[in-house]
């Protein structure tokens, strides 16, 4: 999409699009909701507008060509075609959008073929396909991030007892404590085992499976998910020399280049801006690849289009659950600086004496010292996804919690009370500043 | 509440409270849910917290108690009681908070005992009674605001048909009309017959049941709802001679203070001020006056709150749909000086391949000459209600269009595309700015 953004913005552009893998533009997030139903094909999730697209506009896509190096001296990139191919291609300007990587470890067993990761479209066919085709009644999973999260649901549908493991001795460390002991719950409701604080030995085959042992536990499992988090793609970028900024991700200006002035990088491969905090960040979520990718497109073809930064919105669903976040957590708020104050809510989903009402569970942080709004967290039922952007614009305007208190959100029974959890959780949050 | 919040902030403060019904502090709101519901008692709309805190705090609640006229030269207000005594109290400060009054028609036949409003707790006690406890079957709603429309869905979930109908010629003007359409489908859809441009001549009695007759047009009735939309209660107000403001609302400061220095006016009575335009308007929202009722507690024992004014934000169900808006439409936009531009987009609520997703429309309205956001409005049977907050935070932010697509709005599956409805309306409406 970015390729076409730059060919529609400019159709004497000769765009060459070149993709290690023989798939793109596909939803890459429906993945978990795809592989929870056996009637749905995989093929489903490929966006077929995107196809049509880059046909329409004669973009030349290159699939199963892998990039493997970079002369930027020369203006030139390098690679292998998966048929064992050499290939050279000249640019003027090169966007590098190679995304991210699964985290696989290398202890031992994790190259067992029950063990799999989670990131590209033909990962996933695997994983449904050897759902489908095997008795799998266990699985477990390492590690407990977004993804982690989605496939337990996934599994659950698909019949499959599942069981998390991880290191870190905390559940969610970036949530407040209230907030998530009520996905603990809901997970232990479900019939998820949670194994935190659990070092990760090694992954041994079994005579039917295999088992996850760590220390003082072994886990048996059909299969197991690696899902401990991925890394930026920036080895290449690396290589050829570019600044590298947080977590390894490839460092862009505002306007997404590089330190070299033709290239540019986008999506999970590279750093960003943070709204909040004004530094750089690395954040691989969709639509900031999204919106990136756009801009880069108008950057290259004559229309400076700066990022404006992002606020780390992020909502998932855990089962019955809905998950969500803006901005900065209590503890990542002293790290960047601010001299945080936080506050907790419970507050309910519908208005007073209306049936089917839910508890919303808030944490909100603010900083004492300007009385600005930090960041939120919710959990809840209903009306949490959705909600969580009224905190996304309100970091993107850096406004006090005192004046978002002030804003006119939506009322009606069904869908809230008079005063909106956000407004209670500000409210509350005001005279702790 | 309101006065609950003085005597809270200052404990010393005598607090009387004149009450002309019976009934304080109940969900005025929850009436249509309740009414739909037969086994649902209506005093579960009464908020019990309120009444304990009544009493916990030593409020002198007198209901039954209607004033009839204020001496702001004696510093006083005389009444009399539902039970005929008469009655006068001194004050220091006084708040008006007496709220909206349905609008009822002096046409022929608006007496009748079939004939029936819609605003009090006792009103709804006597529809949901009559409900009850006669052979209803055909009902006929005078009006298309927002009661009548929650009203359709209530007697239809008793069994009752319903035939909407209203002088004005334009199904419901304030929205655009591609939304408007949805509407209208919906309410077709689920069997509620809709007359827009009908003059009501006059409603009669029949043999059994009314008449509801208009020019070329007479429809039979078991019982008519009155919806024709409300009026505030102002005429002690403007007896004292304090000054009026839109649709005769009472005119108050940003301090919710009236034209007299000790006299303050909050809710459906008194005006305010709207975020967008600067100006005074008249909402009577629940939202809206439960804060000015907080404020001037605050203002009154020593802390002085300036209100900030409203966005106009307001959501709705109607049958499967949600319906919110926030800020001006078009036409509100042209009258209130703005130079505007408006754009419809229709969406959808989950991300491509997502199994569940419904159309999300939405019409968005900026200023062309300053690239500002004015307003959006939104239908859609899921994520409407909980979005438009994201627009009253722009809205109070007064942000441009081109800002708020910059916005970090959620996104996973479940809950919508990469990019948010309001993104994609965003993008689309800075293009034609």
């Amino acid at each position: 999409m970015q390729a076409g953004q730059k060919k529609r913005k400019n159709p004497d552009i000769d765009v060459v699009v070149l993709e290690q893998t023989y798939d793109v533009s596909y939803s890459a997030c429906g993945m978990p909701y795809n592989i929870a139903d056996p009637e749905r094909d995989m093929e489903k999730l490929v966006v077929r507008k995107a196809q049509v697209f880059i046909e329409k506009n004669k973009i030349n896509l290159l699939t199963g060509h892998r990039v493997t190096a970079i002369d930027n001296n020369a203006k030139k990139v390098f690679g292998v075609t998966l048929g064992g191919e050499n290939f050279c291609f000249n640019y003027d300007k090169l966007l590098i959008a190679t995304g991210a990587f699964p985290v696989i470890s290398d202890l031992p067993g994790f190259d067992l073929p029950q063990v799999m990761a989670l990131k590209s479209l033909e990962q996933g066919k695997h994983i449904k396909a050897y759902i489908q085709q095997n008795p799998i009644k266990k699985a477990v999973i390492i590690g407990m991030g977004y993804i982690a999260l989605e496939m337990c649901e996934s599994f659950a549908k698909r019949g499959v007892k599942v069981s998390m493991v991880k290191p870190g001795s905390v559940f969610l460390p970036w949530l407040a404590h209230g907030l998530a002991d009520v996905i603990y719950e809901e997970l232990s409701e479900k019939g998820v085992d949670i194994y935190s604080g659990h070092t990760i030995e090694k992954i041994e085959p079994l005579d039917k499976g295999v088992q996850v042992v760590c220390e003082n536990l072994a886990l048996e499992a059909d299969m197991v998910l690696v899902a401990f988090g991925v890394k930026p793609c920036s080895e290449m970028a690396q290589h050829a020399g570019f600044d590298l900024g947080i977590s390894d991700s490839i460092a862009v200006d505002r306007h997404l280049k590089t330190s070299d002035k033709d290239i540019y990088a986008a999506g999970d491969c590279a750093d960003t801006f943070h709204v909040v905090t004004g530094d750089k960040c690395w954040i691989p979520l969709a639509l900031i690849a999204n919106r990136a990718g756009w801009a880069v497109a108008d950057n290259v073809t004559g229309t400076p289009t700066p990022i404006q930064g992002v606020a780390g919105t992020s909502v998932f669903k855990v089962f019955s659950l809905e998950v969500a976040r803006s901005g900065l957590n209590f503890k990542e708020a002293v790290e960047a600086g601010f001299d945080p104050v936080e506050n907790s809510v419970k507050t309910r989903s519908r208005a007073y004496g209306h049936p089917g009402s839910t508890p919303v569970y808030i944490n909100m942080v603010g900083d004492k010292k300007t009385g600005r709004l930090l960041g939120t967290q919710m959990v809840g039922k209903e009306g949490v996804a959705h909600r969580i952007n009224a905190i996304a614009v309100a970091l993107y305007n850096k406004m006090s919690v005192a004046d978002f208190s002030q804003t006119d959100l939506a009322y009606a029974p069904p869908f809230g009370p008079v005063w909106d959890p956000l407004l209670t959780a500000a409210n509350q949050l005001v005279k702790k500043i």
